[in-house]
C-alpha cells in the first residue's frame, strides 16, 4: 500500500459549490437517463439555521445538508449542536429516509487555548454527533467534494456510502497523530469496521491522509466520480438504496452498528475526561501550535 | 465496488448435472495428470434418502451430497432435516475426512402463510444445518453451479471453501432485505467472517447479489471455474486439504469457528421466537407475497 | 488467492548478509536522496550477546538486531531468552524510538524429544518474545530476507511493518498443520488482525507458505523489495515512521493492540500447559520426527 504524508488542514471541506437545485441539471450521467424523479424548486423545503443548509425533497424523502458560508465553516461547537439538532428533527420526520451530507469540517481551534470545560462540551458534541450519524436509521451518503481529513473523514466514515471526488488535490484520512493527538476508540472503530484492522492500524499510528485513488484502494471511500458529478451520484445512489424495503435494511444496520455504538454510549464521561486531560497539557497545546503554525507558513 | 441489484429467486440452485460419475471425465485439468484416485462406480457406496443423494468414495474418504430432483428441491423443513442427519452420518463415519456439496435451495414457501409453530420448526432445522455444517471437522467444499441467494449462499458461505461455475446467469448473496426480511445475526457472522465486516454491511443492507466475478472479487467465493469443472475442480482441491494432518486441521479449524457457533448456541431460543414473530407478521407476509408475484410475473 | 503448498523448513532465514554498515551504501534508492541521516561507524554502539548483535545508531534512535552466525542460529530457548533481554534493554533506552529485526528461526529441535519442562519453558520464552514484540512502544520493522516460516512468521507478524526480499526462493506463513501442530490463538489472533478472518482461516487450515508476490497480495507482507535493498528500505522506512510524534503514535499503537495482548496474558499459564500436553504426544512427536526426516531427504 502506498501513502502519501501529508500535513494538510486538520479539516475537511467538501466544496459547499454543488447545491440541490443543481442537481437536475447534473443527474444525466454518461448519456443515461436521469432515474431520480426530477427535483424540482417547489417540491423542497429549506430549512436554515446559522450554518447549515437542510434542504428536504418531499417527493423523494431525501434531505441534502450543506455547509453554508465556507471557508469559515468548521466542525465548531455550535456547528456540531445544530448538525446533531437537524438529523433528530429529520430522523424524527417520517417523510425523511435518507441524507446526503456535504462540506463538514472539524475545528482545531476549538481544542487550543480553551478552557477545559469549552473542551469538555466540545468533545460531548463531536460524541453526539457520530452517535446520531453512525446510529442513524436513515440512509446517510457522504457526498466528499473536498479535503476530509480528521473529523471530516470520521463523519464521511459515519454514513452508509462514501462518493468522493476525482481531484487529486483532496486527501481524506483519520490523521490525528501528526497532529501529536490520538483518534480516540470510536474513532479507530468506525475505521476498523471501514477498512479491516490492518489497514486501520498503518493508517492510525502513522495518521495517513489518502488521495482519492488510495482511498478507494483502501476501502475508505466506495465511489470515485468526477467533482461536478459527486452530488447527483450521491442521489443516484440513495434512489438505489430506498428501494430496500426500509424497515428491513434498518434492522440490518442497527445489528451491523449497535455494537459499536454500544461501547461509547458505555463510557461517554470517561471518553470525555480523557479527551480533557489529554487536550489540555502543556505538550499537547505545543504539538497543535506548531502544526498550526506549519500550516499558516504554508498558506501564503 | 460494484454490485448487481437484482430480484432472483430466493433459492439457490446449484445445478445437478455434474454427478460424481462424471468426476473421472473431468478429473484431467488443463493437461495436469490426474492427481486424486480415480473414483470408479465400485469403490463408491450411495445412501439415498428421499431429497438428497450421498455418494461416499471409500477409497478416498470424500462425499459427495447432491440434491436429487431439480427443480422442485428447496431447503424445506424436510430437506434440512434429512440433510442435517446426513451430516451427522458422516461426521461419525471415521472413514469420511471430507464432503463436497452441490445443489441447495432455500424454500421461501416454508415462511409464506405457515403457523407460527412450523416457522419456528423450519427456522430450527436451518440452525441445526448451519450448526452441523460451520462446525463440521470435515473438509466442506461447496460446489456451486447455479444461483444461490439467501439459504443457498448461507450453506455455501458455512464450507470450508467455494469454487463457483463462471455462468453470467448465476448470482450468489445474502440478499433477505430484498424481500422485505432480516438476515439474522448468524448469517450476518458467518459473511463477516468471510468477506470482512465493510463488504457485508453494504451487502446486508442492500441485500445484494454478486455475479461470479464480483463474488469472487468480494471474496464471497474462491475460485471461479468453467461450469463442467466446478465438480472435478472441488475434487482435485479437497485432495490438496485432504493432505493436511487431519487433526492440526480439525484443531484449528474449531479455533477459528467456535466463537461464531457458540453464540448461536447460547441463543437459540431467543434467535426462534426472533424469527416467528416477524415472519408472521402482516407487513412481512405481505412483502413475501409481492416478492413471489413479482418472481411470478418474470417466469413466463 | 493462490497458494503454495510446500514443505519447507520450519525456520526463517532472513539473511543476515545486509548490515547496519551496509546501510549507508544503499541508502540511496531509485536515485533519490539519501533521506536518513547518514550512519557512520562512530555514531553506532553495537551490543554483542552470544547469539543476537544489537547495533544503535545513536544519531537516529534506530537499533538493528541481527541473528549473528547462521545458519546454525535458530529460535530456541537461549536465543528467545537473549532477544527479549535486548527488547527490554532497548525498550529501557530512551533513546532508541525504533527496531529492525532481521534473521529469526523457530528452532524445531526445541520441540522434538524434549522433556515437559523443557518444552515449557521454551514455549514460555515463545510467549515472552511476542508479548515484548508486538506489544513494544518502540517502532518495529521486520526486514525478511530469507524464508520465514511458523515462528520466524509470527515475529514478522508482530512488527508494524513488514518489508520482503523479491526472491522467488523465499515464502512466509504460519504453516503449523503441515507438520501436524496447531498455531495458538495468539499466533491465530495475531494474523486474524493483519490479513483478516477468511485469509487467516485458510492459511492457518492449510498451513500455507506464500510466496513473496502471494505474501504481499495477501496482505502478509506490506513491501517487496530488490533484496539488497532490503535494509535499505527498512531504514528509509524507519525514518518516515519517526517523523510521528512518539507519544501519540505510543498511544494509537496501544489502543490497537491492547486486547490481543490481554488475551495471551490473561492465559499464560493454560496455553503452556495446553502447548506442553499436546506436543509431547507420541502421535505429534511422530508428526515431528516424519516432517524432519522428509526435510533431510531434501537436503542432499
Amino acid at each position: 500500500m502506498e501513502w502519501k504524508s501529508s500535513t494538510a488542514l486538520w479539516r475537511s471541506n467538501w466544496n459547499t459549490a454543488g447545491r440541490l437545485a443543481r442537481l437536475g441539471v447534473h443527474s444525466r450521467h454518461g448519456g443515461l437517463q436521469c432515474l431520480q424523479p426530477c427535483l424540482l424548486p417547489h417540491q423542497r423545503s429549506a430549512s436554515t439555521g446559522s450554518k447549515i443548509l437542510v434542504e428536504m425533497d418531499n417527493s423523494t424523502g431525501i434531505a441534502v445538508l450543506t455547509m453554508k458560508s465556507p471557508p469559515v465553516n468548521s466542525l465548531s461547537l455550535d456547528f456540531l449542536t445544530e448538525f446533531s439538532i437537524s438529523l433528530e428533527k429529520l430522523e424524527l420526520d417520517r417523510g425523511c429516509r435518507g441524507v446526503i451530507l456535504t462540506s463538514v469540517r472539524l475545528d482545531i481551534m476549538e481544542m487550543y487555548g480553551k478552557s477545559p470545560e469549552h473542551c469538555g462540551e466540545f468533545w460531548k458534541a463531536v460524541q453526539e454527533m457520530w452517535l446520531r450519524l453512525y446510529g442513524s436509521s436513515m440512509i446517510t451518503i457522504a457526498a466528499i467534494n473536498g479535503s476530509s481529513p480528521a473529523g471530516g473523514c470520521l463523519m464521511a466514515l459515519a454514513c452508509d456510502y462514501r462518493i468522493m471526488a476525482e481531484n487529486p488535490k483532496y486527501s481524506i484520512g483519520l490523521n490525528e497523530t501528526q497532529l501529536g493527538i490520538v483518534a480516540p476508540f470510536w474513532f479507530k472503530d468506525t475505521l476498523v469496521n471501514t477498512v479491516g484492522n490492518r489497514a486501520a492500524e498503518l493508517s492510525l499510528q502513522l495518521g495517513l491522509l489518502y488521495s482519492a485513488p488510495d482511498a478507494l484502494r483502501t476501502g475508505l471511500v466506495d465511489l470515485l466520480v468526477p467533482e461536478d458529478k459527486v452530488l447527483s451520484t450521491a442521489s443516484q445512489t440513495m434512489t438505489q438504496w430506498l428501494a430496500i424495503p426500509d424497515h428491513a435494511r434498518q434492522i440490518t444496520k442497527s445489528m451491523m452498528r449497535k455494537p459499536t455504538v454500544d461501547r461509547l454510549l458505555a463510557s461517554r464521561e470517561p471518553d470525555i475526561n480523557n479527551f480533557v486531560s489529554f487536550i489540555t497539557k502543556d505538550s499537547i497545546q505545543k504539538s497543535l501550535r506548531v502544526y498550526m503554525e506549519r500550516l499558516k507558513q504554508r498558506k501564503p
